[in-house]
């Protein structure tokens, strides 16, 4: 599967001169290049070897379909995770609009220091601080209504950097790899440090990853009855934190499954493509390196949000697929 | 879709005379009575009327097959949870099997009580009894260790009373129920009190419940690395109890969508079958009544297991349908 995009170029070109000649030739769908964004290097190579192995029947390395699990971190792997994670800009601007209902944040820390824009001065506070802005904004509603807080957040906010919407900031060349690998029979999954529930309203839509393939950090939820009508309550306790050798806790408490193929793009995902790549038979990691400080950003050993210092040190010994972003991605984003 | 077994049977044997006519005509499996082991009273007509209405597209009552999301209890609702749960004849064996290895307990309660035969003696200890037993036998195995020694428990042990293997001992009209549901779109969820880890090993092969479809308790579990290989080793702390108002909270967590249909069998499905059928548009809850003390075991409101009280009081207001055992269903097991 290595031909240059010289010779593959040609192939199509053929294919689509010989179907035109044939009556009744639709769309020639399975002609057609699924990763159009992919440069044809050694990172795309592999993954495309990969998923040729795994689907030959016949062969030692075939997977039955049942266990085509691959697994995708979300910040850094699927949309941008810089300068702030998503999730954070959500936390935010909840505190802002939260803030009417709590006179008492004027001048209690962090958010005094939130709401008077200093970022930093709230995040003094440290693990607690980050603890308290995340309770206060991401617990009190009902699971339905905070779906929906999400979705309109996500309807208006805009990165601060491009002015895009964050879900127009997903990397087109990862959409495309979901859907190539769905085509040849994987499930994919999200396993992400990130909330649950602040994923699950959208990622069916964007990623085409329905909520029950979704794995996050959680907070614990209470059933009860509200005049008579039962909704779940989201509290203020932290119940699950999905990062680092959480990954595979929550990959095996969601999936029941070791996954073939693991996906990430900071040392919160090495647990994950660790426990992913020691299980028998074909097996692949990948990690995303960002390297793109035009198009994208460039970060990895040092960096506060996605650092990618160990991943990056022991990849090549692991056999995991380094992916760079400048150089093997075509294009980062979709289409405005 | 109500008509009765004379008129059906004569539609099959038209239909069987019409296909023999034909060249070509393979086994006419759209004909085939999806159901049989289930009498036609009001319980199956209610499913299958359920069934059709939420297929029929571009009708009110339509939905997609992404929502299509059925639910069901396994303790008593899709296999035989009398005389005791076969979780805790596992319990029991494993404390027997783990012995000589600890030689304090046969001093030691609840398990000198267990080891001398007297089992209503080790559960006087109550609640506190049954976790020491459930974490002596449960934890301090990695998860895969677990998942055989489960799977080889299963293949040797014997119900006590018929002397099948339990995995015999499953109810064939839910079976039935189950192959029914997914040949039209749904997909079938186990959401059990019972272990995840308990039931993760065998319920693909015995009722086509792959594990990633499996809610249940748990216990924690931690990853770590052993001689370099790592592992998810199995702790001696509760994770979460997947019951009564758990039930609602543990569906939540792991498909992130309310149920459509959900079936159980005692009182602690009652939140289960609330959540289920107070969602918006075509719901069914369906509770299975033990009334067969000839071919299986007769019991509901004062029963220690499977107590079924609430559940019977309510099930007529809330449009529940009670499946009579010893009624609705034509057998109970499938043929040894």
């Amino acid at each position: 599967m290595g031909h240059g995009m010289t010779s593959r170029r040609a192939f199509l070109g053929a294919s689509a001169a010989v179907c035109a000649l044939l009556a009744g030739c639709a769309a020639p769908a399975r002609f057609a290049d699924p990763l159009p964004s992919w440069n044809d290097g050694t990172a795309r190579q592999s993954i495309v070897a990969f998923v040729a192995k795994v689907t030959r029947e016949g062969t030692a390395g075939y997977v039955p379909p049942a266990e085509r699990i691959a697994v995708f971190d979300n910040d850094g792997t699927l949309w941008s995770e810089q300068p702030v994670y998503v999730q954070l800009a959500f936390a935010l601007d909840r505190v802002k609009a939260l803030a009417p209902r709590h006179p008492e944040w004027q001048t209690q820390e962090p958010f005094a220091s939130l709401l008077k824009g200093d970022v930093a001065g709230a995040f003094a506070g440290g693990e607690k601080a980050v603890a308290q802005i995340v309770m206060a904004t991401h617990a009190g509603t009902t699971t339905e209504e905070f779906a929906t807080i999400v979705k309109d957040w996500l309807a208006t906010a805009r990165h601060p950097v491009t002015g895009r919407p964050y879900t127009g900031m997903v990397y087109q060349p990862m959409l495309e790899l979901l859907g190539y690998l769905r085509a040849n029979g994987f499930r994919t999954f999200i396993v992400s440090g990130g909330g649950i529930e602040f994923m699950r309203p959208w990622t069916e839509q964007v990623y085409g990853i329905p909520p029950e393939q979704v794995v996050g950090s959680s907070i614990r939820t209470k059933y009860e009855l509200r005049d008579g009508e039962p909704v779940l309550v989201r509290l203020p306790e932290l119940d699950f934190i999905d990062d680092k050798a959480g990954k595979p806790v929550g990959i095996h408490q969601h999936v029941g499954r070791r996954p073939i193929l693991a996906v990430g793009n900071s040392d919160g995902d090495f647990e994950m493509l660790e426990w992913t790549t020691a299980g028998e038979g074909p097996r692949l990691g990948v990690i995303v390196h960002h390297d793109d400080s035009a198009r994208e950003y460039a970060y990895d050993r040092k960096s506060h949000i996605g650092r990618l210092d160990r991943g990056l040190d022991e990849a090549g010994r692991r056999g995991w697929v380094l992916v760079s972003m400048k150089d093997d991605w075509r294009t980062i984003y979709p289409a405005p």
